[in-house]
């Protein structure tokens, strides 16, 4: 349900892998429905809920964040008990407050993108190499099928609860959103002749969408606004150092940051770096 | 006279486009010379700084930066009248300040940097399409000369005072370094694993070496804790709005750091983006 870059490369990576019988996209307008009909990604295309439902295995959410909970409900009430439901949502705790416990859904975060969008971007190795974070249900039978769809796609899955999701997903991408789009601001036009690789590093993902970040960090306000406290307070032991001209401090923060960044070396394919 | 990444580039750069008759690269031991020898970046290698000046009609230091004013100093001092100095340092006001006020020298620093180093990295399109500053001296004539040299290797010649200058690159590249540090350092090693591109992009200045970006620092130290500051109010004002639920506010900065990104788009290819 909702078929744009994650959904796609999912149903192109279940189809290239031989996952799956049969994968239908489920679109809400006639419109969605031509244009994916086009892009060849599924095997059928429908706009008709009930008649997707009927045969489904799984069901797979990947429809804007706004729209998950209320798509996530539709198929828990009406797809066949032996369904699992799980969902591609960038915060975990909000969907898990909106939905009625039950074992059938296991909520589910791929950290997979790229900067275009839409289904015409979907690739069949998008989740390959990738984490997914699973979100288990009660029913150790149901995650156990959600770990096995995420992983078997390629992705390396890992289980942890929506709070703790998102209270981690805050500080490995909620904040440095913010940190980039900050420095960007905090540049003055004059000094843009200025720069250089490290500037455009360092503020990339600031040419994000203004209205999806500001839903994104809203869903996830509070532990977003915990990490950037304190990152606030790192900045300001820098500049508490350079005020002292206190070299020595200035190297041990430096150290700590230059560790943490290389720590992720393992995971290079994964970060595009 | 100190010939690395930027150095040997500015050597390829010269031969390539025919822009000297000779070129000489300098060095301090015989072990740096035999290297250079085998790079084939220069004409000719020599530790001896007297032969180098007798004939220099431009000299230019890319020494390491804590040895520049050094470096400067003695080519003003021995140098023919009709010389002029330049160098490629990364602050400027520091070097200026130790150096005696002598038209001959006008400071530049050239903005072109790769992930390696050494002389071994070098190219001769290292500075093609990349910013120069010139810090200008009061001869009009030597100002124009030292503007002439690095626009005729590629770059795009901007002029200002050291001091704006400083101002200016503590926003753009020291401000931005701590910033991707101090987003490293405030990630938890148990969440490195939900970090994808945008992590990686926003932190991979960071990588850099912490005794370089030390000195980097501190030769800057008013501006960038001036730099840091503005940041980190910046930082706090996200995490207001977070508290608040203002969903506007937050827009409104993420609009802001937004328009600023994406004037620089016409930079792209100066900042490898």
């Amino acid at each position: 349900m909702g078929v744009g870059l994650i959904g796609g490369s999912i149903a192109l990576g279940l189809r290239e892998r031989g996952l799956a019988e049969e994968v239908v996209g489920v679109v809400r307008s006639a419109e969605s429905a031509a244009r994916l009909n086009k892009l060849g990604l599924v095997d059928e295309v429908t706009t008709d809920h009930a008649a997707a439902f009927a045969g489904a295995e799984v069901i797979v959410v990947t429809t804007p964040v706004g729209a998950i909970v209320e798509e996530v409900n539709r198929a828990l009430e009406h797809a066949p008990e032996t369904v699992v439901v799980t969902d591609g949502g960038s915060t975990k705790a909000d969907i898990a407050a909106g939905v009625p416990s039950d074992p059938r859904f296991v909520g589910a975060h791929p950290l997979a993108g790229d900067h275009r969008s839409g289904p015409e971007a979907a690739r069949a190795d998008l989740l390959v190499g990738a984490t997914t974070v699973v979100t288990p249900s009660e029913s150790v039978e149901a995650t156990g099928r959600v770990r096995g769809f995420w992983g078997a796609l390629g992705s390396k899955v890992v289980e942890m609860t929506p709070a703790r999701h998102d209270e981690l997903i805050a500080l490995t991408s909620h904040v440095p959103h913010v940190a980039a789009a900050a420095v960007a601001a905090t540049t003055p036009e004059e000094a843009l002749p200025l720069a250089a690789t490290g500037w455009a590093d360092t503020t990339r993902v600031a040419a994000g969408s203004p209205s999806l970040w500001r839903e994104i960090l809203l869903a996830n306000r509070a532990s977003v606004a915990g990490g950037l406290r304190g990152l606030a307070e790192e900045i300001e032991a820098y500049a508490a150092a350079l005020d002292a001209g206190d070299g020595d401090t200035i190297q041990r923060l430096l150290e700590t940051g230059r560790q943490r960044r290389s720590t992720t070396e393992g995971n290079r394919d994964a970060l595009g770096s």
